[in-house]
């Protein structure tokens, strides 16, 4: 690899299988352009990875290649104790922004913000306007598509869009001309309400202010995307029944990953272990009737299937805004319905399987009616039922204070299955009292 | 709410709860500027219930503010017979351009695109580029961020920013200033392929261009927010073992509903009835060792649960191209140790629980220590296996052709529940042989 060229595609193609060493020797393989390209297209991550095996100079070129936001995304990354001397890297202007922004949670709007945004101010005309833009446009702004109107104590009074400038009478007032009804948002909110704001408004970007509402910076509608796409993830990964990963799979470590899954893995684990008690207390039903135990995975995983759609759909629902805590009882009646029908349909099926198998095979013995109907009623139930907790337990989490992606299809799953083998074993001793039992 | 005016705001908060009817009673309440924004904002899906509530005059007037690209995902909700009259209300040069788009599949490049996008020639000096872009941008352009260069044939020839534009010579050529070697798509290119590549570009806008190499409309990052939220939302669909919903949950019918949800549930239920079969192929042991049957639901879930979240992050990994087919190798001995580690850690678990109970109740007989032998045994193995099996199905689904969400917790769980039937009682008629067996 070391006596040719390579190309950015090539290397983002290889980049996965490579080592961090190899990763900084390939990406001097590049041309200069490819490489800038390639270096502002990396994850934070990744870009502090390359970073921390260069020497101070190269450091210092590639450090100052970045806008104060992505800088501070990377410094972030460092162990604390090297944080400084990367800083110092940077020339002292930037640096004073980096360390700003660096005060900011990662995942708040102050934390996405670029400082680098088009300032106008309400007295210029349309025409001084547009050259004035003209000449913060050779600086590094981060968009030009909306010029943020901003009084002398830099408190935010307004927006223009470029085009509206653009199309305006030259001689008239940026302040004839700007919105004065702008949304802008808090410096600390939670990213995800920012992107929700985003996508509710269409907009291009949103100012963020201080508590004074003073404009401190812009979040721009790409770093939405890597924000939909981050919380998406995490909720996948919570859904999955396990804990979040910070970074992508292949470069969290096992001991990080062992810990993520061996925690959630363990709850359920212990929750689990109520089943055992729970076949324990009907032990005599099943030592008299052995061919009960043979459905107990059918029932209670049909009511564990049945709860994770419910809690999937409920769930994503919250995370999209579609449905919010105070719609949970019409959501009740719904999933009532929903399961009710779904229980009724799976039990047909269940029904069939078992006289079939009898004219077949005769597997189930003198009393098949009896235990096919033990079957079917019980599958009513765990399915109803399963229904029922999996689209309720997102919003008990919510109102507990916790993520409600948290209900995931094992939580769900084993929720329900302690609650399935009561459900059975009750029909059971119902059905088949004075015949099997 | 008859006698009031209304906040769009408020409208928002109220809209889940509205019928159709009511729906369009309130957005009457709202004043001009609002009613514009509040519709501009809505969904394609509820535009159209919106539309089809009025009557022709005032149709027209929401049809024709829309932009091309919306107006064409608007009439692609609605019946067949009904698209050309809505057609017919939109005025002639946009309808044109609405009956173009609508070719398009709606998850293609060409679906998304807006056609409004702005165009330069490669010879026009950057000052009359300005002054082109500036009579432009009176019309309904989608973005001015970027100019595109055609040559007569509308082939596209070169990019070129708004800032750079705006920050060269006023007499250099726009051939001079622009970018030749610019990303296109294909005009049939799938929407989640398109997102991807604006991502790793980190682009504003990407042009789309026909087959022969003419450029057809532009794709805006602002369209990639909601393609990233909508491929998320059926990923997470499938992952909770259903169909994705094609519209929010509230909206859905139920009859919709309950199609997405049976097919996969009656799926899943059949091959669950394998666990009735396998129970049966054991139906002495548990005859003669019932104490065995309590432990089953604990150990198939504990499969389950490691599997779901194996197939889980594998899923998401693949979906955000960190992890490709090819990586299946590496994948499988990282797994490997992850389940092994994971499966003796609940061993240990259930080892102590038995032991404990045992000591305290006396629950499980004279046998209690080869009892938790053979409980302990199965974990590691069933949880390994579980691991093991959840990390490949992903790979195995997308080899086949299909999508890799479809190896949704329940999937994995059904699949892996047989197996760990398997594992645990040939782990007892080894360990048991001799005494309960």
């Amino acid at each position: 690899m070391n006596d040719e060229r390579l190309t950015a595609d090539e290397l983002r193609d290889a980049w996965l299988a490579l080592s961090s060493a190899e990763r900084l020797d390939a990406f001097r393989l590049l041309d200069t352009e490819s490489a800038n390209d390639f270096f502002l297209g990396l994850s934070s991550l990744d870009q502090a990875g390359l970073v921390v095996a260069m020497a101070n100079g190269e450091r210092k070129l590639w450090l100052r290649l970045l806008a104060p936001d992505d800088a501070a995304d990377l410094i972030q990354r460092l162990a604390n104790g090297e944080k400084q001397q990367y800083l110092e890297l940077i020339d002292p202007p930037t640096r004073a922004e980096v360390i700003a922004l660096m005060a900011y949670a990662e995942d708040a709007a102050g934390g996405l913000m670029s400082p680098r945004f088009a300032r106008l101010r309400p007295e210029m005309t349309a025409a001084e306007a547009i050259r004035y833009l003209q000449r913060q446009a050779s600086e590094k702004l981060e968009t030009l598509y909306y010029a943020y109107v901003l009084d002398p104590d830099q408190r935010l009074v307004g927006v223009v869009s470029f085009r509206e400038l653009f199309s305006a009478p030259s001689d008239k007032r940026v302040s004839e001309v700007m919105h004065a009804d702008l949304v802008s948002v808090p410096d600390t909110m939670d990213q995800e309400a920012v992107a929700r704001l985003i996508a509710k408004h269409d907009l291009h970007a949103l100012p963020v202010v201080d508590p004074e509402g003073r404009m401190k910076g812009i979040v721009t509608i790409d770093d939405m995307i890597d924000v939909a796409e981050q919380e998406a993830t995490e909720d996948i990964h919570k859904l999955g029944g396990m804990e979040a990963l910070d970074a992508p799979y292949m470069q969290t470590s096992m001991s990080a990953m062992i810990k993520k899954r061996a925690s959630w893995l363990a709850v359920l684990f212990v929750g689990e272990m109520l089943t055992a008690s729970a076949m324990g207390h009907y032990e005599h039903e099943i030592e008299k009737a052995v061919v009960l135990a043979l459905f107990v995975p059918l029932i209670i995983s049909s009511g564990g299937n049945s709860g994770s759609q419910a809690a999937t759909l409920i769930i994503r629902a919250m995370a999209l805004g579609e449905v919010a805590v105070r719609d949970w009882w019409r959501i009740i009646r719904r999933e009532l319905g929903a399961g009710l029908l779904l229980g009724l349909i799976l039990a047909a099926i269940g029904l069939a399987r078992i006289l079939l198998w009898q004219a077949l095979f005769h597997t189930y013995g003198a009393r098949y009616v009896e235990v096919a109907a033990t079957v079917a009623l019980s599958l009513v139930g765990v399915v109803t039922w399963g229904t029922i907790a999996g689209s309720m337990l997102p919003f008990v989490i919510r109102r507990a204070g916790f993520d409600p992606a948290s209900a995931s299809a094992p939580f769900v799953a084993t929720m329900v299955d302690v609650s399935g083998l009561v459900i059975y074993f009750s029909v059971a001793q119902v059905v088949l009292r004075g015949s099997l039992l």
